[in-house]
């Protein structure tokens, strides 16, 4: 795939430095350390500047010109936008690869309804009553038990398993391995031994949510896990019976939300976070990496932490827990100054 | 699906508070507050009284009626358990979409022995004289490997994959993609060289053991892995070669359990926990979520904390060091005092 | 299967202390605790001699002989990899079960290239312009996506998912369930939106790499993911985009890897350990559990804790910590006296 100066400027709407050769074929896109010529980059953060006067790139996505750059300078607001613009140009086209049929090694159910253009792959399983959108992409080996529905443009990768009446929106990606619609781990005691309490609710999806690989979604106990528009969530993620997500909220890998869990709009969870069930986290909050959060904490909360405080706090007491060593011995120091006053 | 509130009575035991129409129709099951006219509901915790009052819900299992309810009142000594069979009333039925047959599309070894009443899904994979109890459910895609024995009324999830030799017991669930009888991680070194070391175990289920969604058991290196009777593990769960969990123990999502650790019965351990291997938790133990436990533990400990610790000594030292940064100033104002006092 | 003594001497090049029957049978291996008459157990910690003076074993590997030990004892200078030897010698013959052909259930695209003596399992997908070496293993279900090389004698494990334009070196072993080459987790914003960036890099796994069940590998978004030979990564490990791993480094289970750290040779990393992005751990170095690393250390170092540094200094500092709660008592105690000082 390659692309012209002009092709690139028409999909990003960024503005070309100075005077340029609007027929400069790009062959693809690389960092600034590894770009080739013919290669487009992007400099979203001016401390690495250096590295753009270094590049060999024939074209840098930036915000503001640099001086001494030999690259085509591509000025945008926003170079980050512009640079998932230019890499959904050089994403390779799969359509070859996934037709728009139904594989005969399918299993698809007859009261299923398949939108059209999908592409169904090799040993999909889909349930009864299964309701799938237009240009939906199973890919093999995914299973979709009965009454779910899926909406358009909806890509499920290989392996996923989609549990019965589960609900995913429209333009959602569900990559490999995921499971969907579990039961989530309820059991009452009689005596020691463990009932179980069968999962009555159901995992609903909105549209724009990607679902990263290997992760997990319980469905409800009672009423339904929910995970708002727009939310994404990354691999290995455990998200817990009745959990709600808000929407444009991202969760990092290996993140845990235990049940009930309630997380509003725009918060971002960083890898490896672990929450307790029945709290809520505001809106347009940040959870630190590894964070252990034990109790609810107000929209923009920005927190760190186990267990889990404010970012600056957990800051300052960290820096003031390097100091017991000294202080144990300033204390001793102390006391016998005390002891030989006293004598 | 609907209940006579007769149908409930009987089905859980409880005692129905005052006069009470056994005809009454409960149409399904919600929380206190989502709850509509035709919904039964739950009170576990008295706390939540305010709740029960204000629920639109007909009836509501507790353990003690309470003044001004508008729902019928269903007392019995554990809500919970009455509860979890309630639940079971309203399961739905899958029996149509799971029929109990072998897909065409499965292959089944021709030594394997598969129970009467057993469902095989879609494309599932059974190897050479595995034996399968009766009334199991195989779901579509799953992997069973030759030499596993699988006890009846057991259920495998989609794609979940059985590795060879595994002993799984009755009653037992398996979520999907779950792993069973991967190699342990296991390595001798030949100068930096790492040399695999065949895991030549077994892992072996009791009955009544649920396995999580996507959890990871692996194989014993010379003995087995084994997970007594009646124990619950949750999604994403690590088991390393070797590990024993006790009778009626319970593990929750993300928590990892290192080569040879053994868990007492009744051991409560909640998620992402992280134990070392070759310890010792005793008997009805509980951990805390996050806790890295790095040596054995005996019977009902009550641990948490990174490195785990007794609960109250973790509190007890946790609440003293948020006191550190004052203490910094309280020494240095004793510091300044003194240096007073000697000139 | 069995072995005389001179065919485990023979494969292992231990050496015989005093006079022994070469002829001797061996049935199989166990710990030393669990062994039976006829079994090879082995030593590698001289602090276990007394389980070794106790065993029924019939023969035990270690480095130095042992007074008053029933079982014949087989010296050398490694014991655990002349364990690993005898392992492989009793390891389980499967070829019965994983004959050198294709199943006629799996989809293997006219395009793909398949070495001589490979078995494709039930249900395998291979996609178009994939290379499979010889002696190749696709057990059941694992999806092969197009434009991807598989290395000679690697095998992968049922229901794995290896993304288009994978390359894997000789001799991998892929466990159940693992995902590689899934997107990396990178998203633009417009406005509040995430719009995602489309990873147009691969995951490269040189020669003689084992993943983990249920281990992510996210490929890279411009350059590639890269595992070098002999790495080990355990199972649930998320490897996310432009991950660089050194050769001969293990990692262990439910480690989480942000995006284009920089792992060196011989590195070990336990358990949960945790690692922000666009970091780098020099050579010869050894993370401890559930750490959390959140800057660069150089080669040789042994680091722990959340925030993670050298471990001397940690256990330091958590041993000083502990003295807190007595020095808030000694701190009041110091007060007092001065108080009574002044007055």
């Amino acid at each position: 795939m390659s692309y012209t100066l002009k092709q690139i400027i028409n999909a990003t709407g960024a503005t070309c430095a100075g005077q340029y050769d609007e027929t400069l074929v790009i062959n693809g896109t690389a960092t600034l350390e590894a770009a080739a010529v013919g290669d487009i980059s992007f400099l979203s953060n001016p401390k690495y500047a250096s590295a753009a006067k270094e590049t060999s790139a024939s074209a840098v996505i930036l915000s503001k010109t640099i001086e001494g750059l030999k690259a085509v300078q591509l000025v945008t607001a926003n170079p980050y936008l512009a640079w998932a613009k230019i890499c959904e140009l050089f994403a390779p086209d799969r359509s070859a690869h996934l037709p728009a049929n139904i594989s005969q090694t399918a299993s698809v159910h007859a009261t299923a309804i398949i939108g059209t253009g999908c592409h169904i792959g090799h040993g999909v399983c889909i349930g009864a009553s299964v309701k799938i959108g237009n240009r939906c992409i199973i890919h093999s080996g995914a299973v979709i038990e009965e009454n779910c529905t899926i909406g358009d443009d909806t890509e499920v990768h290989p392996n996923v398993v989609v549990h019965y009446g589960t609900s995913i929106g429209k333009r959602c990606v569900i990559w490999s391995n995921a499971v969907i619609g579990s039961y989530g781990f309820g059991y009452a005691q009689d005596g020691a031994r463990f009932v179980r309490i069968h999962q009555l609710g159901r995992v609903i999806l909105e549209d724009d949510v990607d679902i990263g690989a290997c992760t997990t979604i319980d469905r409800g106990a009672a009423g339904d896990t929910v995970i708002k528009r727009g939310a994404k969530i990354d691999n290995l993620v455990q998200i817990a019976h009745n959990v709600q997500i808000g929407e444009d909220s991202a969760i990092a890998a290996q993140a845990g939300l235990a049940g009930s869990l309630k997380i509003g709009d725009r918060v971002k969870v960083a890898g490896q976070a672990g929450f307790v069930g029945h709290i809520e986290i505001g809106n347009d909050s940040f959870i630190g990496a590894k964070a252990g959060i034990a109790k609810s904490f107000p929209e923009k909360s920005n927190i760190t932490g186990y267990p889990a405080r404010d970012f600056m706090d957990q800051r300052r007491l960290e820096a003031s827990l390097l100091k017991v060593p000294d202080l144990i011995k300033r204390v001793s120091e102390l006391e016998n100054q005390m002891k030989s006053k006293e004598s």
